[in-house]
């Protein structure tokens, strides 16, 4: 047996998100199903970050093992020959046999797209969230880094997100209008790309999108820098702040130690 | 009646091209669908450039004249309220009363985009071509060069293309892998986005796809550099290299003496 690790990146928008579903096509279902078919049998593969329904991924990382003597260069070819154009693999290695794509994580960084301006820009309708009103980048920035360092994130936690240990610690939690890859796109008079980056060693079910939600309602003037520290100790759900669309969101990458 | 001159943003990719056809959406025929909303009658729309199917613009510029007293944000609201949302409307302003898009033109540059790697770009997939072997850029921009200046480009006109005054004067033919928008895209490993940009006082049907095609068999070695020289001189269509799809191509920006 040998243990790979692949790094994929994927548009989500016609998928269920990474795990399989009672109905509805996966990532790692489809994954699974072509690497079926190398090996001749079902094949588990685990996923780093369990990416919702429209999420997308520049860097997602998974790992599987495999009987069959096959090297990283012909899974790449293989996977990429089975898999929908939507869903590409970058990348692949051998990995240490007890490799675990989520359990071996240490951290992740995600990246939250935002078209600030009246029109939206036709070129990211499905890569970033359409905000049209002014929003105010600065009491943005400032309010993603009081997120910066260890905090309890249980009211950025869906509904349905059963985790009971809801502290995570933050490295980073930034907003810019600097180049904000996939796309860099040329900014149309009088609109912006904004960017929200956030690297941390785990991340709540819909974490991501809930706080981007409070900061586009700070970014608007309808509440305070102060009010980002509020809602996470108060754990205060009464006044939360619409969750961010899946559209808008990429998992950009894992980091490992190795 | 007010001139007024419109900037276009669109996804060509659901559109049967800029010009009005028996059947199929039209660019065209969308604007001045919104137009006689607004004006409660037919008006007629001029397009800088006749975008084919599927090629996409940042910059299309159309003129038209409208009797209703209007100033040009409305215009920019009012159409982007009724257009498709593949569609947008970036800027509008009033016109000298001659003003037309087409024929006041002095230059217009086309940008052609080529993803370059073994697996194709998911995020790509609808705005660069897909050439999976390697490409030699300085062979493609060496040969891009040869056609700057005033040609005769009766070769690379598409068989549909009645134009029967075929030379053109090009200004600029550049192939480069720097930034290349509306996206730049981080780059994957061994992959490249390669950029060629044109810019020239017009260009016959299906002319920049077609240079295109003839560019990138010189840059997968099927074809010398002095190629291209031989095709436009000699007018030699036997040989002539399949036309490039026109999802990669962009209509950037149109100029004008004002």
């Amino acid at each position: 047996m040998t243990t790979f690790r692949i790094t994929l990146a994927y548009d989500g928008a016609n998928f269920v998100g990474w795990q399989r579903q009672a109905s509805g096509e996966s990532i790692q279902g489809l994954v699974e199903g072509a690497l079926a078919k190398l090996e001749g049998h079902q094949v588990d593969v685990a996923g780093a970050g369990r990416t919702d329904a429209g999420v997308h991924a520049l860097g997602q990382v998974a790992s599987f093992s495999l009987e069959r003597e096959i090297d990283a260069a012909t899974i790449v070819r293989a996977l990429n020959a089975h898999l929908p154009e939507t869903i590409r693999v970058v990348d692949a290695a051998a990995a240490p046999s007890d490799f675990h794509a989520r359990f071996s994580a240490r951290g992740k960084t995600y990246r939250y797209r935002i078209w600030n301006g009246e029109a939206m820009n036709p070129f990211e309708r499905g890569f970033a969230w359409h905000v049209a009103g002014a929003l105010a980048v600065d009491r943005m920035n400032e309010a993603a880094r009081l997120l910066e360092g260890e905090h309890d994130f249980a009211v950025f936690q869906a509904a349905g997100g059963a985790t009971s240990e809801t502290v995570r610690r933050i490295d980073a939690s930034r907003v810019t209008t600097e180049a904000c890859p996939p796309f860099n796109l040329r900014v149309h008079r009088g609109s912006a790309l904004i960017c929200y980056e956030i690297t941390g060693d785990g991340f709540l079910r819909h974490m991501v999108r809930a706080i981007v939600g409070t900061l586009v309602d700070i970014g608007r003037g309808r509440r305070e820098v102060s009010w980002m520290r509020h809602v996470v100790e108060a754990r205060d759900r009464t006044d939360l702040s619409p969750t961010a669309p899946p559209h808008g969101l990429f998992l950009v990458s894992v980091s490992y130690v190795l």
